[in-house]
């Protein structure tokens, strides 16, 4: 059980509301919102109902929530409508399918804008980077770090599309805030909770993706994590299970976009391009992510993938995203949604 | 390497092209076919490549091909133009998206005549059932056995809907074959190599069930036992990996459908039911499937579900399998092919 | 709840527990064995359990037992004492450690007759041996069939050893039944319902392999099917499940040893070869399935593994089995178990 | 290749080594340790070959290896004999088998107490203890924190058992160090490399848990982020993959043992406990790592495990774990290694 306080509650009313809470025996989980303050209400079924109507009737108390599931804040049945989440012009959530494209890595100036004005000219509306690159080996390109996000706040400036970039630890965050519109959490970090915690403090966007082996539970209480800190601005991101075949790199778990949609208030993305690890593969899937139901795409493209510093077999060419984006459309067109950019020419 | 005989050589050309292979020091795997022969040479390549020329110049062989994959006559290296496969009106491989409906069991008469109807209504171009059922424990319902196929031939007599139904072993097969147009080889037998050959040999149209941890080498391999037999009338089923996650019934692997449609020349289809064990997510996979490139879907459909002897969870009514053909189509639309009676509406 | 009738019950005997337990509204699922006949009530909880005395005080009852698991003859519930499977002088389940070992396949008379000696001198109390091989290609060696039971005749002749080989249909399990003392049901065809049901007819002992992605609750199911036909002489062999990592061929599944101990009373058996792919991991695999429980191995030996028609890299050398069976006895001894040839040495 | 330059070598001369491996086209990656640094060679491999001799006539360099595994100071091939790790009196990867044992987390000074004397009576030579606990969900118990090591401390200070608890990131990590003699990077964390790297510069033993669908290699090259910053104290430990059958938390990957053994020169230990995430799977899971090769245990132990604030369902009694020492002791002498305390006794 969840107490939502009103945005305009006074400290004296929490405390309230928790003393009578304590009082009838049951313990407390307080998070403390830019916006508002919840307080998550734990114990007791029996003894929870009971307290329900006297909290709801309590000053300062906007309402009270029953929730089953173990996460609470990203859950449906604390939020039932589908939770939109603004990042430059792109909207999240909405009737809209975002796109997110650009290089898996930055690797200079020059190929950043190359890509940035490319896939903006196709119809992205959210360019993608990477300047902390999370590398499976340390004698891999590790990114150019703060270089990197430069280049990015360059390429934003010139094509005016936000920026999305990861961050792997509270350095990179601060920096990542610094440059960049939303902060990725990688799949290696999905479980790194300080990382989670500290990414809910600072209240920016959060584009979450989910551990290659991580339950739809254990992605959605990552979740709940960046929440309970205050910051309900999470993206969900489904970029492939652990497989046990080598034809693709990940295998792509289309059932989370239904499941996730189901359980969760939250956008939900895809990342075809890290799931396939093939370029070719990319725009069946992406197509069928849109099919699905995903609220948005994030797609790898490189002006030259044969000389990408990291994951070149996965990045599509400028001329390759033109044709994914015409194709996504029309399927996005089929369900009743549109892809900005793209339905507009 | 395969020699593929003309249809009409004889026995004598035959054995003139086996015994230069032997000659040449290497070994042969010899598949009679109803229409044609085709031998498999085996053994060190560059003695292959010498021989090339010398067995396309002999009589009565019609073609040479280089094949690297381990499956070879379903391989696209064998034939690059897509098979068809015919099962009454329905095409599957072409331009059309077919789609099979029908119950999880074959329960009674009224069940599935009931059913039969109302999939023909919505636009379904081929009845599924069981007769045969193989369940995980052997104090579940097994199927009506042969009772169950003259139903099913019954329902066809009525709709005209030519019907797929599952064998599990030679008995079953035999008279699956006399009241039905398609053998269904189902996941737990994807890997009885006796049934496979059998089905071959039999020459009916194959409906070919992935395994749910098969590799895809291993599930085409399968099929090679199929074809190697000389059926080439094999359709391929995507129907869901062993789940970690308790949300799906299984994992519904939708990258094997553009990796398939690359590997082999057989018709692709999937089996949303299956994968996702819960009415509520059917749709969904099932619009995923088509706009992943699938030449078509079998769906689980129920008059009374929850009355149901098998899978009850799963089965859509009949309602809103009406629902699932127009989403259905309008992707199909959307990517350039059409749902036959759907589009006709 | 199952009604177990005593060894000599007679027809009218059991025809009137049935009518009893129909007319209480409950089903019922009639397992005849060769000693005697079980009577599974199927239905509602409450009512059984009403029924229950009244079923115990008919003539012919032996006992009444409530099992909640799915798989009921097989489970602990139903049997408390681990069952003891006897095949020749081996005995599955009792305080030795049974080691079976043999080639992958019968390749000649020769190479089995060398192999059998050879495990027999290291302390073997079971040869086994391929005659029929389910392989995933069609084009590889498929076994020599009844040529190679003969072999495997021979080799028990000459060494007194019982033999173990596996089927894959009704036409070779009644070949092998004829030539061995045990049969073998490969992972492949786990849930081949029709192939259980007959080797549970059949009677003789059937070592039933773990398909590489079934669960524990499958796999006993699986068991299920032949006890259910009235054969109790079952083995469970864990051997791997489906790997996504490419150092080892499967994942062997450890801790399936004890959960399956505690879950049944029937043997279980670990084989190590297949689970390691290769040679050098066979050793610490096999010492610590004893470590873990098992109640015998299954390890693949052959004379010139580096000329074998399968399997080759995982088949042990005869000195390597020599040192695995000395290896293997002391861990047996140290949990207070033998591994009878050897500690006789 | 790697160039390993001597204890001694002044910067000049690693200069120098930098210099000519740049000049033949080459690049370089260079590793400061607290001993010495190693410079990696990257690039075409006929190159390396050409320069290797003129690298080891080189002033200041020991030894040039050639390195073909991704990872390479954690390889066998850079080391062929094992590394061993002390840390207080307990020497992983010597002949004796190390105990780790204590509760999951630490929950009170009484309770960690009790615990210690415990297991240092029963023969466990380190102590564990979780003061920061990554948990799934924000709403479960986090830990002591600086309090919990604090205890640890005190646990220390009376029994003379050196401490391993778990860091999360820079600042637990700091505090770590501050109160225990070895850190814990968990599971989750396998791939925060920059956690990995302040390991590495830290320079304290590391205990690096794989994750729970990590493959060898990704978990080899999390160890190499810890050992190029110089830090080569570095204990493996196998702790289960992500499982799908319900039976055990996760399923033991007990083939990891002899394939890292084969591929790192680093110790290698296993947690039955997280694995079988049930009581009664512990021992049997501890004497099969035992059995095949693992350098030692961590093992979960709590005086009142019904009262436990983590994972009470898997932590052993006091007197349960007394039961697994002498177990395990007995298994560790079968194959020729010690338990020291135990042996003792």
């Amino acid at each position: 059980m969840i107490v939502i306080m009103q945005p305009g509650a006074d400290l004296a009313q929490t405390e309230s509301v928790i003393q009578r809470v304590r009082d009838a025996g049951l313990s407390v989980h307080r998070s403390e919102g830019v916006m508002r303050t919840i307080i998550g209400v734990i114990g007791d079924d029996s003894t929870k109902e009971q307290l329900r109507s006297m909290l709801e009737a309590m000053d300062g108390v906007e309402r009270v929530v029953k929730v089953l599931q173990p996460f609470k804040l990203v859950s449906r049945e604390y939020l039932q409508e589908n939770t939109v989440v603004d990042v430059g012009n792109a909207r999240f959530g909405g009737p809209e399918v975002v796109m997110i494209a650009g290089p898996c890595s930055v690797e200079s100036r020059d190929q950043t804008l190359t890509v940035a004005r490319a896939v903006k000219a196709a119809g992205a509306t959210v360019l993608r980077g990477g300047a902390f690159k999370p590398r499976t080996s340390p004698y891999s390109f590790q990114g150019l770090e703060e270089e990197g996000l430069r280049i990015l706040a360059d390429a934003r400036a010139e094509t005016g599309l936000p920026v999305v970039t990861e961050a792997m630890d509270s350095r990179s965050l601060e920096l990542v805030l610094r440059y960049c519109n939303m902060v990725q959490i990688g799949a290696r970090n999905m479980q790194n909770y300080t990382l989670l915690r500290e990414a809910g403090r600072a209240g920016a966007p959060v584009l979450l993706k989910r551990g290659p082996s991580a339950t739809l539970e254990e992605f959605l209480l990552a979740a709940e994590y960046v929440a309970s800190e205050g910051n309900g601005k999470i993206v969900l991101c489904e970029r492939g299970l652990r497989a046990f075949d080598g034809y693709t790199r990940f295998t792509l778990d289309i059932s989370a976009v239904p499941v996730l949609k189901k359980l969760t208030h939250l956008p939900v993305i895809v990342d075809p391009s890290h799931a396939a690890g093939k370029r070719d593969y990319v725009a069946p899937l992406a197509r069928a992510a849109v099919a699905a139901g995903a609220d948005g795409l994030i797609v790898e493209v490189h002006n030259e993938p044969e000389k990408a510093l990291s994951d070149g077999p996965q990045q599509l060419r400028e001329a390759e995203f033109g044709e994914l984006m015409r194709k996504v459309a029309t399927i996005a067109t089929a369900i009743g949604r549109t892809v900005p950019a793209v339905s507009r020419v």
